[in-house]
């Protein structure tokens, strides 16, 4: 599929003037106009496509915890950049994920990773925590002083540079900013292309600054945790419609659309607005490839346009979804909440015996406010529909 | 200009096969794809423009406080819907502005109005506010038992309605959600078309099933007051991009999109995402046809794309500015406010009297997430300008 696209320059001018005349003996007065035969490939802004050498200018958005290889080949396959997120993987576990990967798509990968500055966990603060849980460890007859088994958030570090360097993946993307140089430099000197998010201006300018290659603008409508690391001001940062066209104002480097795109229009609106591209998160997580759960399936079905608010009692950091019951009687914003990622420490027994339950009541609902538009579908199909949609909407626009 | 609008569908087809002609002659293979003669006055949805008889598909928005006829007039003699805020006028004052603007252009005009649930002011409530806002009269020299002679915000009435009878505009726009049915039957059979604002899906199709023949979905990116009237949760309030396309798949009625719109690249995504139209504010505000204030103009001035929060602060309503002094030393958000819009009411002394300093600490600075975008110049041409910049930019999408 990649073909055509690279023909269209040259075959398109002449092919649609023959295409043209034709639909006007035919169609007479009336025949549509800007018909191009070549024109299901095009795309207003080509630097995306051509930099990532995918067959769409779609990233499938890294969603930590309810994905692996399976939703990253699927959306491969489907044409976007697939995505896999490596944040609370060991890097054995990357390792041999991106090996399966490799083994069933050819298509260029992305890993992500989080590149926080980790902090220890306070003593005092997790106390006082544990302490406001009290009554769902006793609910749920688990015992608080046992220890727990936390998954892994730790930050990018030489160890998983160093899979970088052995696995080569075509792209690399970071949340929460950028690691230190050094490891920015080891990254790119093994060949990646580095993306980076903001969720202001001001982080876009400073990872631009720092070597990132591609911005991923992510607006206040994404699914998630906010990548904000400039700010901790949860009530300044922009929505998408404001956030994009003010990131390309100010950087040079393609920027990619994130926050409430989950169809062909919001895609075609990320072009508008000066996007290169963009990623979609929320929308595959309907998908049969995703890992969400079944009662938190129910949960996105059931989601409405104002369904999702910004919490930071799931980890520590704000991040967009669907209340659940901790985040409706503890949040959704609280002081108590220690910092990322020891907030979720004290909450993993609880997941565990609750989802044993069928119950959702302390897992992240990660979602963004366009949860309602996704559909229960393969994320290849998913991926190439979204696609065509986009195309048909950016022709109908200037029909 | 609205000529070539109507001629273009006869006109386009035969015209731009022969243009075609031409341009592969004297371009060669590379000749531009899918230019029309007459395509720069086209829109993708022109529902917007049919109904309201105005030349572009633009309404500029009704910003009660600092504005008047002179705006309405300048934007609409661009080619925008012109919109005078009502909210604060009393009849006299209304018809009064409504003359001024019928002897100096003949467009279309929209007025606009709030339509809360009007509540007596709680005298507790008022003497703790009083209470709260005491250092600052202390500081200003007032006297905090001094009658205040606040400006009216009074909820559309049968009084108002007598107006709308007599001056019969085109339009009439409502914010925080419809008047009663009975006013609402007295709009429409004045001959206006009802315009009213959701702020999520809910509402919009409340809107539609209470009589709104146009809703405008107000993202919350938008400056000023948030139309919500069927939620008081300001962290679920979706962004524009999300919002647009959910309230186009749940009503049949035209959408317009506001909120983050300040641009030709704004106007087309909005487009994308399927509106028919646009509502922009904040980009008219440093249009010296405005009231703004010079104090208050240099705060737009050097407002970024993080600079604004929502406050209830101000009037007791949430609603999108810049933070000033008692926004950010009370709020933005504090439960002490008194309802909509007895908070304004202890803060009209303090603001008078600042800003007779040159001061805007207790002055309403709203504006939305897209105020940088904003450029000093006349509104008629501020209009012209993002039209044809949004319809060259829907021509660059299909290109």
């Amino acid at each position: 599929m990649a073909a055509p696209l690279e023909r269209e320059a040259t075959l398109e001018c002449i092919a649609c003037l023959w295409f043209r005349v034709l639909s006007c003996l035919v169609f007479g007065r009336r025949c549509p106009p800007s018909t191009h035969l070549y024109e299901q490939t095009m795309w207003p802004d080509r630097r995306i496509i051509e930099l990532f050498k995918t067959e769409f200018p779609i990233v499938q958005a890294p969603m930590a915890g309810i994905m692996d290889a399976e939703l990253v080949i699927a959306a491969a396959q489907g044409g976007a950049l697939g995505s896999l997120p490596c944040a609370m993987l060991t890097p054995e576990k990357a390792r041999e994920q991106v090996n399966i990967i490799r083994q069933r798509v050819s298509a260029p990968l992305n890993l992500n990773f989080f590149c926080h500055k980790a902090v220890d966990a306070d003593p005092r603060r997790e106390a006082g925590w544990k302490q406001r849980l009290a009554p769902y460890y006793k609910e749920l007859g688990l015992d608080p002083a046992a220890p727990v088994n936390a998954a892994n958030r730790s930050p990018f570090d030489p160890a998983m540079c160093e899979v970088i360097e052995e696995l080569k993946p075509e792209m690399v993307s970071f949340h929460f900013g950028l690691p230190d140089s050094a490891l920015v430099r080891r990254v790119k000197a093994a060949g990646c292309i580095v993306i980076a998010a903001a969720t202001i201006v001001k982080e876009a300018i400073w990872l631009e600054e720092n070597g990132a290659d591609v911005i991923i603008a992510q607006g206040a409508e994404a699914g998630g945790h906010r990548g904000m690391f400039l700010t901790e001001n949860i009530g300044e940062q922009p929505g998408t419609f404001a956030l994009v066209p003010q990131v390309v104002d100010a950087v040079k480097v393609p920027v990619i659309a994130a926050g409430g795109i989950a169809d062909g229009r919001g895609i075609a609106a990320a072009f508008a607005l000066g996007a290169a591209g963009v990623q979609i998160g929320t929308a595959y997580l309907r998908c049969p490839e995703s890992r969400v759960s079944a009662p938190a399936q129910a949960a996105l079905s059931q989601a409405l346009d104002d369904s999702t608010v910004i919490t930071n009692v799931m980890t520590g950091r704000p991040a967009r979804g669907i209340p659940n019951r901790v985040m409706r009687e503890i949040g959704p914003i609280s002081a108590d909440a220690p910092a990322f990622p020891h907030a979720a420490t004290g909450l993993a027994p609880l997941k565990a015996a609750a989802e044993k339950l069928g119950k959702v009541d302390f897992t992240n609902l990660w979602a963004g406010q366009a949860v309602r538009l996704g559909r229960d579908m393969p994320a290849s199909e998913l991926t190439r529909g979204m696609a065509e949609a986009a195309l048909a909407r950016l022709r109908q626009l200037a029909a």
